[in-house]
């Protein structure tokens, strides 16, 4: 039987989307040849990265709006450093607003290739709240914000409206809900959590922020390079490209980003409203400020933990021991999780 | 029937690797969990990743002798800017051996960071050969060579003796054969020729040739981030590392480079044979420099290309059209190829 799997990252997979990628591995798209052994320019795979790049725009409503897809190597982490030599001129700065570890990380990046601008943090509270109402200085190249918080489990509900490039990382709720994507400039997500498998980062750009900085760029770090041969300027992660195409599309078939919603919501209520009802557990983020993604609690009753711990391993519950810096239990229940899964974490609660 | 698959990149892989890998994306270690829906800090996968270095270091016979082994994203082509920022101080000079179009990658990216000084070129007679006899001067803070040129079909046979770092991209023939791998301080080479799936890229490092240049380097650019974590500093792409794990122990367990080497010795002299045997064909590369992975070649009459391009496909070869800058034939035969899909293609060559 399969495991419940609640895992941060890497993450759940539809299975469909599993059950595909391993046919592929043995057999790809009829060719008696195995995906990962073809050429990454032969027209098959070209036909994949294309779609992939199709279905990125449709899934985000921006197609014909000036955006460009990409699918990167080096993560996230990649991000950060790669960002800031596109948008942040040698001395200029960016606005930051610091919601937890990741965005710690995308500002050391940038402080490395230019100066910081901390608009706001929540760490006085362990980064359990969203900032909010905080003020956007003149003079700056780019704000950047972290929309979802894997590890402390906040989401950004509104996001600022700002007169320069808004950059976001969207690695742990891209996809997951109906977003006006046009108020982005630049997104970029690590496949694994809500698109894919890890090996690859979803970069969505919009072309006319680009070659303002007149900086000198590295060529790999150049989203240009990247741009001018279609995400194909070396080899790139063929698999997990992909992985990727496979999981936008069964979004797009379930019925795109409004149903994504409906579904992700009910899941989120019915393990929220748990956690509220139950006196066993207590929730760690703000309520306002709730990620649906990744749902961050602990026990009311330490010395319950065992008990809980032997009934989830019990149910099939995989991975909800919470991240060192918060304690406690993470659920991430990201697109590809069933409700039927999350019911069965309820019922384990419920037990308790 | 399987294709006969000669593609320079990705390329082919052993079939036992190819079932086990789509054998894990349905089912990893007994977990009834995907190989690419658990976490890269599960014990189950640490595993992996510490199996796969260990195994880079036996291949190497480097145990015990200061090397670091990562497996990191961006491909090679990262590593041109990446070495760069490791060990090319701001003004500092590095030499490079120009063999072809990846060295030019790799000298674009010294001249962004530093200055690249040229020690010799090919470039005269269209990379044909490996330059030889050449002085190495003073002042240099490392020399780069690109051991095997996938493009034109030469290797280098004796590497340059240097009392500063020597750094190799050994992409394309990595592990093909018996090598002092000691006499290199750093070695890299995307997996997806002789090692792998594409998405992840070996790196061999000796540890005490870093941390010399004074250089602020950005995170996800210096080696000490990933050697610190063990490759694990963010999440990489597990499925291509599981991928080169199983691909190393094939190695292995057929004896090693020095088995490895009788093979791919035997497979390159069967089609070298044939090229200068068979007036239909001439080689492209000088005879001391051919390399036994990527083997070019052209037919010394252009009118047969239409007879001899149906031979091949009906005897079902895959990908052995030239790069468009060489023209003709080029057939890959990595280490995963097998001698019986070399015979098919010099039966088909005797039989134009």
């Amino acid at each position: 039987m399969k495991k419940h799997n609640f895992s941060a990252g890497p993450s759940i997979l539809p299975d469909s989307v599993i059950k595909q990628a391993a046919a592929a591995v043995l057999n790809f798209d009829n060719m008696d040849l195995s995906l990962v052994e073809v050429s990454h320019r032969s027209p098959q795979f070209d036909a994949v990265i294309k779609k992939a790049q199709k279905l990125t725009l449709e899934l985000a409503d921006l197609e014909g709006k000036g955006y460009e897809v990409l699918f990167l190597g080096g993560g996230a982490s990649l991000q950060f450093l790669m960002l800031a030599f596109n948008l942040l001129p040698e001395n200029g700065k960016a606005g930051y607003l610091d919601t937890g570890v990741w965005s710690k990380k995308a500002i050391k990046e940038a402080d490395i290739m230019g100066e910081s601008v901390v608009l706001a943090s929540s760490k006085d509270k362990g980064y359990n709240y969203i900032p909010k109402g905080y003020n956007i200085p003149e003079g700056l190249a780019y704000v950047h914000i972290t929309s979802n918080n894997t590890i402390f489990g906040t989401q950004i509900k509104d996001f600022p409206n700002v007169d320069v490039p808004l950059v976001v990382d969207m690695s742990s709720d891209i996809f997951s809900k109906k977003l006006d994507f046009s108020k982005f400039d630049l997104i970029y997500a690590g496949a694994q959590k809500n698109i894919g498998a890890s090996g690859t980062t979803l970069v969505i750009v919009k072309k006319d922020i680009l070659d303002k900085t007149k900086r000198t760029i590295p060529t790999m770090m150049n989203y240009q390079t990247h741009i001018s041969k279609d995400s194909l300027f070396h080899t790139p992660a063929v698999f997990s490209i992909y992985v990727s195409m496979l999981y936008l599309q069964w979004v797009k078939d379930l019925g795109g980003v409004v149903e994504m919603e409906k579904i992700n919501d009910k899941k989120a209520a019915l393990l929220y409203d748990e956690i509220d009802n139950n006196p066993n557990f207590i929730g760690f983020a703000a309520k306002e400020d709730r990620s649906p993604m990744n749902v961050t609690f602990n026990l009311t009753d330490a010395s319950k933990a065992e008990r809980f711990n032997k009934l989830a391993l019990e149910a099939g519950i995989h991975a909800i021991k919470g991240h060192r810096s918060v304690g406690g239990y993470r659920a991430s229940i990201y697109n590809a999780m069933p409700i039927e899964s999350v019911q069965v974490l309820v019922d384990v609660m419920k037990a308790l």
